[in-house]
């Protein structure tokens, strides 16, 4: 694939506006969450990709077709306001994930509508939020996703997430990380749904500066990559395929002349 | 597990009444699809089951609460109809078996809205309507489900279903049949969400008497008892769980007092 | 099944014997840790199991065809002594598995012969014998080999054992423990391989009292349950079948007599 | 990786030579089968493979450690002389392949020393040999391995490879096989075994041309692609990590300093 890879990063932008929240928010990321996000795909992809942002504050939510029809992978961070996202984006962003569109479900979108459509699970996990060191170790060293990750990840601060986590059990499990509590998370997932790839990926908590944290980067540079489209002719899901006529002609088969 | 297992066949009950069909399916099922599903598991389990009959065109097409609350495992059959089953029982036999229940989709189920949920995915195949002869190969052989079950079972007459069946990678996949035009099936699959357990079975078109075939009704017999829940203690789905206790004590870490 | 469960105990019986650790190995495991291991199935299990021990000092390792012919799961704890297990031994061991017989390896048996043989793979791992707080969480809340256990198991004292552990991704991911040093490790990991089932399962030094932990021996007689045989007709692994005849009988295909 | 993947197409060039089978082979194979092979990628690939030849008629097979050393992916073709294959080079193949080489199995490759290594299991089958259409079918359309393949790829005539086949569930399951006579088989499969990959795909027959199929060449060139190491930075297996010094400094735990 020679051509870039389109990434739109979509965030919920509500932290970044919220009174109680928006100082706190301006000195971890003056650029919001997404734009951090963005703005380390672009420093580590470089010409190989085009970003651009969506957020849900804007008319369909940043989501409408023309976007999604240029998206070769979608980033999703979303946390106080899944509820308020419009169904017919969730519709529609699904119908493009199982036509071929990569998505990286980012952190507290393990509760996002889209992700639990995909899932089909409740996503609900156990959780503290008491400043844990946490460690992202490999458990598949030569998957793509970990190319250029240190065995661990060491994360100083961060919310914990932990078991039991509701999902399907992931097609490859990446990463899978403890808590200075004691407490483990499958904390790097992929599936394949459709026509299209989902990697769930937890660090990414907005009371903490982890999407500049270089290895985090790293991962989600990664992540990008693995889950651009292959194989994909055309934007469309899987559908039903009428097929009237056998593979296997009868008569040749009773002829014997197959050969 | 001594006391009996609950079993709720659940059937969509159009072709048995409507204007069109209602003549053939008397002839091969006097009882209809979900007598005939349910008369099966009588015959084959004995007393291991109570088997109930739930369908479409009953109050809350027959899936109350207490029903539900009060069923192990469920099969589903359904059609025509699928469009006009109400998302408010979608939603709690969805929220069930994610807490437990067995679910069997039976056939034209892949289109059922509950396994659509449950998968995420458009669960769209390819289909021909010609009477193949179809035969169901076991993959797995030493897993409860092929318990009793020939390699292969043969179906002389039934509606060919191919691929790419658009489903999650299964857990366990347990039989693939091929079709005397040629095609190909992943006709038996298995899927763990949430608490509870799923099986996919393809066999069991209402143009044909397969819930009639004694190794039909083995397979389903089979897949009754191993989609009974276990280890379930509660009928709720996984939840989210607030950890304030860390589990490692860091007082004690610190004066290495572990031993 | 109504008959028991015949499970064979085996245990390597050298560190029982060594003359630098069978003094505290006495106190530990009056009985040997072998002894433990079956000491605890008998107390939980009962009479739906009968417990017989082998150990690698007797002849043929205990293992004779005759025992293995009379074995319904295997349990395989070793460490100092695998290069010295006779591959006559190993050969017959794999063939029993796969031909229906389940086997449980445990803890340093991750590195015997019969385990890296049912693998392919090198199942290294990393390691820290510094008396950790081990905590063994589920991920698989559902599964059988988790009945009446807590979440999580808390092992007081106990080696390290973490990732990266080389083995073939499990096709059931049960049990995942953290450290207190912060490491990870997919302790308790399902696989099916030909008729046969295989549990690893880490927890078990021969420096701990591991065996005598009750939820410890609550996962080893769900184990056990879960590992028996199932639809086994026979004691032979998997063979090639020729097959001259094929099923699709041209003649009838061609007149169009499938129904 | 801008340099080009070092192939090595390995064949056992035994039908190539032997009485009864040369003259047909030199008909249908007249580079021999590793000679169609490797001209097969070298005509998809170009530039980006340099495809090199090695035999088993050879010096060490032609599999010296300084040929494996400078091998990326190795396919491996082999038939009636498996059993006379080194121990210590099938050692070395499998030692690499943990370390990080990919590995194509092809057709009765199944029975190989260093296929059944990396498996663990009778990697048996059903097989008849009487010119059966086979039908290929792709399940995960969007996975590199199906890039440019109809659905289903057409080979009009083959021996019949059928199940059950005594293999580890694939990781990734991507192509199943229809024969003329009905039979089913798991054509296509992808594991991961420590670094490396391994993908097994049946159509191959030395009876039959196979080799020179259009679309069995692109499957072939695409497996390549997809078995290429990623992420390895040394050709060594995963092996045993001493981890003297925890990661949780417990102090700082103590302390409460982590936030």
């Amino acid at each position: 694939m020679t051509s870039p890879i389109r990434v739109t990063v979509w965030g919920e932008n509500f932290h970044e506006q919220s009174e109680q929240d928006r100082a706190g928010m301006a000195e971890r990321y003056p650029d919001g969450m997404h734009g951090a996000i963005a703005n380390g795909l672009t420093e580590l992809l470089g010409e190989s990709v085009t970003v651009m942002i969506a957020t849900q504050d804007q008319p369909e939510h940043g989501l409408a077709e023309d976007v999604l029809n240029t998206t070769d992978v979608l980033t999703w961070w979303g946390h106080a306001t899944h509820a308020t996202v419009d169904d017919v984006v969730v519709d529609r962003v699904q119908e493009r994930v199982l036509g071929g569109m990569g998505l990286l479900a980012l952190h507290s979108a393990h509760f996002s509508k889209i992700f639990r459509r995909l899932m089909g699970t409740t996503c609900s996990l156990a959780w503290r939020n008491s400043s844990d060191t946490e460690l992202v170790w490999s458990v598949n060293p030569a998957h793509p996703i970990t190319v250029g990750v240190p065995q661990p990840i060491l994360i100083n601060d961060h919310e914990m997430y932990g078991e039991f986590f509701d999902i399907p059990a992931p097609d490859e499990l990446i990463f899978i990380s403890t808590f200075s509590g004691g407490e483990v998370f499958r904390s790097g997932c992929c599936w394949r749904r459709g026509k299209g790839k989902v990697f769930y990926f937890s660090p990414g908590d907005q009371h903490y500066p982890i999407y500049h944290h270089p290895d985090i980067k790293r991962v989600l540079a990664n992540a990008v990559l693995w889950a651009q489209p292959e194989n994909v002719v055309d934007l469309d899901p899987p559908s039903v395929v009428n097929s009237p006529t056998p593979h296997f002609d009868s008569r040749d088969l009773a002829d014997g002349v197959r050969s």
